[in-house]
């Protein structure tokens, strides 16, 4: 024991040591505390060097870099050709007032070590400007570029804020499973999930597939929802939030579309489809006002790059400023009105007599994209809160109007992006649920314990799904979504 | 517009009223702001309905019932008959503080509603006590027991403490993706991702699988780790760290293993191997004490639970108690050991001589579980951090050490679940790097995309694993692991 009690009291000195000769910042510390004239140790990666005397160094801890300047007689020629766009470096100096524009302060080197070098023939990223295209092909070093760590930095800050407004509010956060026998929904293709050898597949003597031989014992694929799981947890816990991946076997190559993507599915028992409105508008905007106050550096980034990007577009084809539309969507209430009032407005649109909109217009429609854009962009100027479609372009399990002929069914629509929010009341009577089951030809059978929630102490309960790429989007302006997860993947694509 | 005004304006007065008029609460909130004398609304699910006249209701938002008081001749009897274990009310009744000794305030019902009764020959949740095998067969709806809503809401804690640790330290969440075509690790059995026909698998024409066919055109699987996407992400974003679903196609029915569970993976740039232990220490203390400090209730009773689990085993047998057993871990400094080290005391210890280990100990074996209990339990008896273990019997990606044998590893152990954390600096030097995955038969081809990031301004970084569910294990007491999550997912199991 004497050998441990040496090694414990050594940790505990090396703490102490440690904190007491803090000198070593991230770029995001030294601009918030700035320490002039402390001597400090910094390390990062070059994104320019400038007449062999100014690095400037990014650390990913904020989109701004740190400017360090060398002497450059005082290190030796062969050291200083290392220093390259992409070179790692630690930088040792005092951190003096910036005489410069760009910066407050900055950084007069006395000592570098090179960490890891990065030759100028062979690194993909100079400093110059990258398309998109070209950096998704690089999806694992596009993180080093300031557009993507500024995406990537906000998705942070989102989900965060995710986890923080439920928390607060009384939600408890739940794991939904992600291999899955059910598939209730029939929310469309489906990844299935198997270690069944592939060259030797076992048949029924009926000439199926005997997924009796497969590692779950049945045929079991990838979730596309955690709903109704959460339900069962909202009967037990009151409310609670999944917040995990999603899949959809769909062969969709646009830029609104992922085969795997994150979603948030909060579900309340005893809510309405009233309270379930007014929660939902109250967490997209908290959401967004955490953004921008946590990440409001990263997001003057998206939103001068977004400007940029827009000159190249006709004037009437520019969207609003991003931040502008942040602060539109926190400051005003959003629409709230029901599908067969969307429906009249639509109806009696001067796009509808002009003859602007391509899908026809009529009660028992699915809107399509230029009708949501219409409603939002164009008559509301807000974000849109869609109530009581018709039941049958509905899933089977949104609770059914007294007028039989629509459900409790609400969906968010937000400029740009279209439906950000879709949810409903859950139909809660046993009887009601088990004929929409039949008529949408599920399988009573496996959604018996989805059944029984219903048979042992149902409540009215509301929830709704968010998906968060789709928010990612919203809120950074990136207009597609491949661009705001970090190793997108869709059809032909699964690389890193 | 005008239509518009009137909605936007109803939403408003509506938002309003129901704040003036809030008088609805959950159980969780009427006991911290006990407001005796006001007349609340409380909805929740009935635990016990004894002598016609105590109602234990339960909502979800402590482990706590609520007393609510009815007098029985003031209700009918077809009512009072619907009141039965399982049934959903909503109650309107004055708060009062109780003359009873089970709890400080109660409510004097005035008015009953039934929102769904609970037929007491059917429902299985009666009040009496369950086996936790019996309750697995019911995933749906354990979470309504006293039991699994405390884990449950435990595991929420623990799910948010890890964000909030992270969040405050500059680390950023990333997402890394749970379908992949890379099995860098080579980890293990995988779960394949396929929308190929299984009854038609398209073959090459040398007779393999056909994967172009498939939906990304390649093979590929389930992630079994977010680690090698995450340094990619370091190197750009200096902090951060993963929080997602990892996959195992083990064929393990023990208490310690899923087949589907979470892990939280975090990667620093220039961090050491013993920069790497002092936080995974500071962490796993942090979050701790957090679940200390909220969900200080549920860990009572679960602390309770686990003693009275306890009295049936020999005295010698029993683990320590649970809230002993965390300040305990709180309190104390984790020992720090090497590998080599570790050894020694083994072949020093009386076990040893005694012939009680039934596995051998010599330098290069993998550390058993009985091992691992000896140095925690019986020599240390307090969380032990071994590092620097023999190269062969670690993953490729692990610096190596000077002496070429060992590399910088690090295992974090705890009584009663041995490891619960695994972690490494990890091998920036590109040679180094690509010579150990020839070694390990890995193709190079495979990972270009990681050793790109030892190209290309490669630094010193280093990162750890942490089992999401053997947290919640430790924490909670639960001895099997299909207890801490909602619906696990193991061999010949994927229900719900």
């Amino acid at each position: 024991m004497a050998a441990l009690k040496v090694l414990i009291s050594f940790a505990g000195l090396k703490n102490k040591l440690a904190l007491s000769m803090k000198s070593t910042y991230s770029v995001a510390e030294l601009y918030e505390k700035k320490p002039i004239g402390e001597f400090v140790t910094l390390s990062g990666w070059v994104r320019t060097f400038r007449s062999n005397r100014f690095i400037s160094l990014n650390d990913g801890s904020t989109v701004s870099n740190f400017q360090c300047v060398l002497d450059y007689e005082k290190f030796d020629d062969t050291l200083l050709k290392k220093i390259n766009t992409g070179t790692c470096l630690t930088l040792k100096g005092k951190i003096a007032e910036s005489p410069g524009k760009g910066q407050p302060i900055e950084m007069l080197v006395e000592s570098v070590e090179i960490l890891g070098e990065s030759d100028p023939e062979k690194y993909p990223l100079q400093p110059k400007k990258h398309s998109l295209e070209f950096l998704r092909e690089i999806a694992h070093l596009r993180p080093r570029t300031s557009t993507f760590g500024a995406v990537f930095r906000v998705r942070h800050h989102l989900a965060y804020a995710i986890h923080d407004f439920f928390n607060r509010n009384g939600f408890f956060y739940i794991h939904s499973p992600i291999i899955t026998a059910s598939d209730a929904e029939g929310a469309g293709e489906l990844f299935n999930v198997s270690t069944l050898d592939k060259k030797n597949i076992p048949l029924t003597e009926g000439g199926e597939v005997d997924f009796s031989k497969d590692f779950f014992g049945k045929e079991a694929n990838l979730t596309v929802s955690g709903q109704l799981e959460a339900e069962l947890l909202a009967m037990g816990l009151g409310k609670v939030y999944t917040f995990g991946p999603t899949f959809r076997a769909e062969n969709s190559n646009t830029t609104r579309h992922l085969a795997e993507f994150w979603m948030i599915e909060p579900e309340m028992a005893f809510y309405q489809l009233s309270d379930n409105m007014e929660l939902a508008e109250e967490f997209l905007k908290y959401i967004i006002s955490y953004a921008l106050e946590k990440a409001s550096e990263d997001l003057r980034f998206l939103d001068q790059r977004l400007a940029d990007e827009e000159k190249s577009k006709p004037t009437d084809q520019r969207s609003m400023p991003l931040l502008e539309k942040l602060h539109f969507v926190l400051e005003n209430p959003f629409a709230r009105i029901t599908y067969t009032d969307a429906i009249d407005i639509l109806l009696n649109s001067s796009y509808h007599r002009k003859k602007k909109f391509q899908f026809p217009v009529e009660w028992g429609i699915d809107l399509q994209s230029e009708h949501e854009r219409y409603l939002v962009e164009k008559h509301f100027k807000t974000p849109v809160i869609i109530t009581d479609y018709p039941a049958a372009i509905k899933a089977f399990y949104m609770r059914l109007n007294e007028d039989e002929k629509t459900v409790r069914a609400m969906d968010i629509l937000v400029p740009g992006i279209g439906e950000i929010v879709g949810g409903s009341q859950r139909e809660e009577r046993y009887d009601v649920l088990l004929q929409k089951i039949k008529q949408f030809g599920i399988s009573e059978h496996s959604l018996w314990w989805y059944l029984d929630t219903r048979k042992f102490g149902t409540c009215p309960h509301s929830g709704f799904g968010l998906g968060f790429e789709r928010l990612v989007q919203f809120v950074t302006g990136m207009s597609n979504i491949r661009d705001v997860i970090p190793f997108p993947r869709t059809p032909g694509n699964c690389e890193f």
